[in-house]
Order: C-alpha cells, then sequence, then structure tokens
C-alpha cells in the first residue's frame, strides 16, 4: 500500500482549517548531549493534543452526508477518542467511542468535553472490537478505526509533511508506534516525497509486539495485560499498517520503563513543554544511545501531551 | 526615571545574539473562558527558562572589559541568579551568586550548572544584602541587583517590547510583580513606544506588599516569613523601580494562592506549557475576573517556567 504525494496533499488541504500547523521546537542543550541536531515536531500543541487529530479530521471530512449523518464510531485508549469525538463535533454529527475502563480519567473528560458518547469496555483488544461492533450495529454508524484505514494514515502522514517541508535535509525521523497509524503515515510522507530520510519505529520493551512482529515478518497481537505507563502504546500493528512498516520503516527500537520516564522527565525539564509518556520514547533510545545519530539532523515527532497531572510516572 | 526608545532599542541590540526572541501562543479555549483575546509571551522558553536573561545579559554585556574582569555578584531566590550565572559565563567572567537557603533545589541546580558559585544565606532580605555586600569587598566583583538596576529594567523592557512589535493593537499587558524589573521595564517599554495599553501588575495576596506600596505611595518591605508558593515573588519594590510603578503602571490585582495553583495548573493542561507558579498569578487575576477585560486584547508574560517537578503544589 503507498500513498502518492497527491494523495497526501489533498489529505493536508482537507484538513487544514481544523488542525494547527505544529511548530518545530529545537533545544542546543539536548543537541549538545545527543550529538546531532535534534527537530521537535510539536504534536501536543495539536487540537485536542495529539497529532491524532490529523487522521481523525481526515477520516470525518472523508465521509459523504449520508455517511456522516450516521455519526462515526471507534475505540480508543484516548486520544484518537478525543480527537474524533472534536472532529465529529466539528461536522454536527454523533461520536461514538469505545474507551476501555483502565484509559486513563483525563483523557475520558477529554472526550465528554468534545461531546462524545463514551461506551466503556475491557481492556483488551477483543474486548474493545466486539464492543465496537456491538455500537455498530445499534447505531448504522461508521466505523474510523484508530490507524488500520487508510483515511487515518493519510491523515498522520500530513504530519511529516509539515516537517520535510518545515526543515530541510532531515536524516531519519523517530516516531513512537503502537498501532502504526502515525509510523506507517510517517514512511509513507517520506517515500512519497522522496525524502531520503530514514524512519525509525519506537516501542516500550513492556510492549514491544511491533519491535517482534517487524523482525520476524509476523503481525503479533498486543501484549497482556499492558505493562507500560505509555497508554497510547499498548495496541498491537493491524494488518495495514504492517505491511507499510515492513515494507518502509528502517528499524524498530524499544526502550525500558524507565528510559521513558527519564525522557519525559527530561523534556519537561529543558523545553519546558509537557508531553506524555507515550511521546517520550523516541527521545529514550537518542538517550539511551541504541541508534547512531552522531552528526545527522533527526526529527522527531512528539506524538501528544495528554498527560494526569495527579500521577506522573516518576513520582 | 524614563527609557526612551532609543535605550530600549539598544539594550535589545546588545542581547540579541544571546537571548532567545520567545514565542507568543494562544489558546482559543481561553480566550472563550475570559471572552478576551490573550497573547502569551512565552519566557518560559527564554535562556536559562526566565525573562530573567535579558536583564541579566544586558547588565553583563554593560560591563566595561576593565570592570567585567573582576566578575559579577548577586542575590536572587532563583532565575535572575541563573541567569546571571550563565551570561557571565558566555562572556567568560565569574559569577557569585547568593541565594537563600530555602530557594528551590532546582533553581540552585541550575545555578551550578551554569557555573555560578553560590553563597547560601538566611530568607530574609536583609540576610541577602549583607551577605552580598561581604562577598562584594572579598572579591571586587560588580554587584548586579536583580531588579534595582537600570541595565537590568531595561534589559526587562525587550520583552514588551518584542510582545508588541508582534502583536498590533495590545489593550493590556499583564505581569507578575516581585522586585518590580519586569513590571517596571514592561511599563518603560510601553511608554516609551508611545503604546496605549494599560499596564497592570498581578502579585499573590500571600505577598502583597507592591499591591500596599503602590496604593499607599510607600515603599513598603517584603512580608516575612515568606507564605506563597511563587517563589519568585517573594522580594519588595526597590528604590527605583517603585516610583516607576507608581507612575506607569495602572493597577495591581492580587490573587489567592488556590487562584494561582488553579491557573498554573490551567496552562499546563490546555497550553501544554510548563510555567512557574511565580508565572500564573498573571492569568489567575484574569481567571477570577477581577479586571475587565471583555473584547480586549491582553498579552500576559509568561514570565518562567522553572517549576521543581517532585512538588507540585495541587499536590
Amino acid at each position: 500500500m503507498e500513498l502518492l504525494c497527491s494523495d497526501i496533499e489533498a489529505a493536508h488541504q482537507r484538513i487544514k482549517p481544523y488542525i494547527h500547523r505544529t511548530p518545530i521546537m529545537t533545544s542546543r542543550l539536548l543537541n549538545q548531549q545527543i550529538g546531532c541536531e535534534l527537530f521537535f515536531k510539536c504534536e501536543n500543541f495539536q487540537k485536542a493534543g495529539a497529532f491524532k487529530a490529523r487522521g481523525a479530521f481526515h477520516a470525518v471530512y472523508s465521509l459523504s452526508d449520508e455517511e456522516a449523518s450516521r455519526g462515526v464510531v471507534t475505540h480508543s485508549s484516548g486520544n484518537h477518542a478525543a480527537a474524533l469525538a472534536l472532529a465529529a463535533r466539528t461536522r454536527g454529527i454523533p461520536a461514538y467511542i469505545v474507551m476501555p475502563e483502565n484509559s486513563s480519567p483525563t483523557k475520558q473528560r477529554a472526550v465528554r468535553a468534545y461531546g462524545g458518547n463514551i461506551i466503556l469496555c475491557g481492556p483488551t483488544q477483543d474486548d474493545r472490537e466486539t464492543t465496537a461492533e456491538r455500537v455498530l450495529r445499534e447505531t448504522a454508524a461508521v466505523l474510523i478505526h484508530p490507524y488500520n484505514d487508510m483515511r487515518i494514515i493519510a491523515g498522520q502522514a500530513t504530519c511529516a509533511k509539515e516537517l520535510l517541508e518545515d526543515i530541510a535535509d532531515i536524516d531519519m525521523i523517530l516516531a513512537p508506534v503502537s498501532g502504526g497509524g502515525l509510523l506507517s503515515g510517517t514512511a509513507l510522507a517520506v517515500s512519497a516525497m522522496c525524502s531520503p530520510a530514514q524512519v525509525i519505529g519506537c516501542e516500550p520493551e513492556e510492549a514491544d509486539d511491533a519491535f517482534r512482529s517487524y523482525r520476524d515478518g509476523v503481525l503479533y497481537p498486543a501484549v497482556t495485560p499492558p505493562r507500560t505507563i505509555c497508554d497510547g502504546l499498548r495496541t498491537s500493528l493491524g494488518t495495514l499498517t504492517f505491511p507499510i512498516i515492513r515494507t518502509h520503516v528502517a528499524a524498530i527500537h524499544t526502550v525500558s520503563e524507565q528510559a521513558t520516564i527519564h525522557a519525559m522527565r527530561t523534556v519537561w525539564e529543558v523545553m519546558k513543554i509537557l508531553i506524555e509518556p507515550s511521546c517520550a520514547v523516541s527521545l529514550a533510545v537518542l538517550l539511551e544511545g541504541k541508534l547512531d545519530v552522531h552528526g545527522k539532523r533527526v526529527g522527531i515527532i512528539l506524538s501528544g501531551g495528554n498527560v494526569d497531572l495527579d500521577t506522573l510516572p516518576w513520582q
């Protein structure tokens, strides 16, 4: 599965009225520490606090009026849920959001604040999908899968498109991987735009299914029960995202929980911006020295900033 | 005491190689909530994490080579200390920093990281000044007072200058007040640039000496022992800053600790940026409805982002 430059451009034009072109931040201190030039694409400043707004707005505004009128359904641990609720409210249609009971209260509140109808389910992938199917039958709404959907992937691809447009000569782009919507979109954008940048996936050791799937060529299910604090990185790759990632991604690296927490805290302290744990795995890969980036120009997609401020992971 | 436009321009030119022109952020959500247009001048992204870098670099680079060679001394609860240490290191001269024993460990670490020599003292204004005088005698270095110094005030004035250059038709600028360097610099910049903007000082109720000094025309000492969590707002106005503020500032408003903590958390959650408690008083004044800003264009100087992440005030 590929995306043409024109597909990504069309997705970008469709969502531009609704999303932020997020800033790209730099840190001299982190550049010195790691020995490369880092360009942080700040999707924590995106609408609804995560890159997910890109895919959600693209999917919702891709629907015909007839489809849209029946509303949208999804299952998500949080950020896609909030983004889809916001996109649906913006188009004036209902959103039915299946969320695991253990998803963060902050993210549940965000979905409610955007007018989404929450249906709680158990913590496993199966629980989510079964419940979503029931809701689909009951509402006749359109399923917008959080990542295994080319409309979503094309939307997420616009993030790397902006990064490549704004920063010349990027050698490498790091992004977290869970279901693979962001990572496959990033890889397809790099490919479509003929950039020589390598795309690297980053994942918690405690939820390393994408790493193993990529290595073995087998689509493994998610690690259950989830053992990582990265609440956005607990799902497995999909049938669409897996082959894209296998073809277009240069490597997937994993990092410990401790390294992720340290990287998250480092971004807060040094850059004065909030990023969520799921977002910190990419910098953790670099701080742990798992990748040779010496002298390179490295893009890091800071995927989201939705944090529960009552339970910070270093406390 | 006045500053001409040319004085502020000269200060700006002098420090431009060393400081960031900080971004100005907006929040549709906060605009809706408060009923005005807010422009947040993000000095939390400034070098050393606070606007203090402006005054410190200006003062350090105003010294003759002979003066500079003897080094600089100051007393500060933290942000001026770190900024002066950084400016001194940048110029290659020693910095002797008198800090109260109760200043935050994070801020002490920052001063050390920038190569400053810390001399600890008691928590009162007297303790600071006595210790600074002793260090001055011992080192023959130049005193750079944290606020009661026209070089510092002219440096801090460049912050409002950038805000007025970047955003047209500002009706009002809010800034926290402690010693008054930022507030008097802001007021002098507005006056020098012939802007009609009103300048408003914001202060914790628990450290309301500037509010009372402004009201009564009497320069009151700081509230001791300090009762506010705003560790940057515990000192009193100075003999230079007080008359400038009395002449050029439209009002000073005070807010409760609770309102400040709520405002700080709101900025973290909504804007995804770290601001320190001292920085939150201005938004707190607006969230508490203490000022009629309906339909106005309001600049808020987010003064700093140096927070001790182990002791957050809402926990």
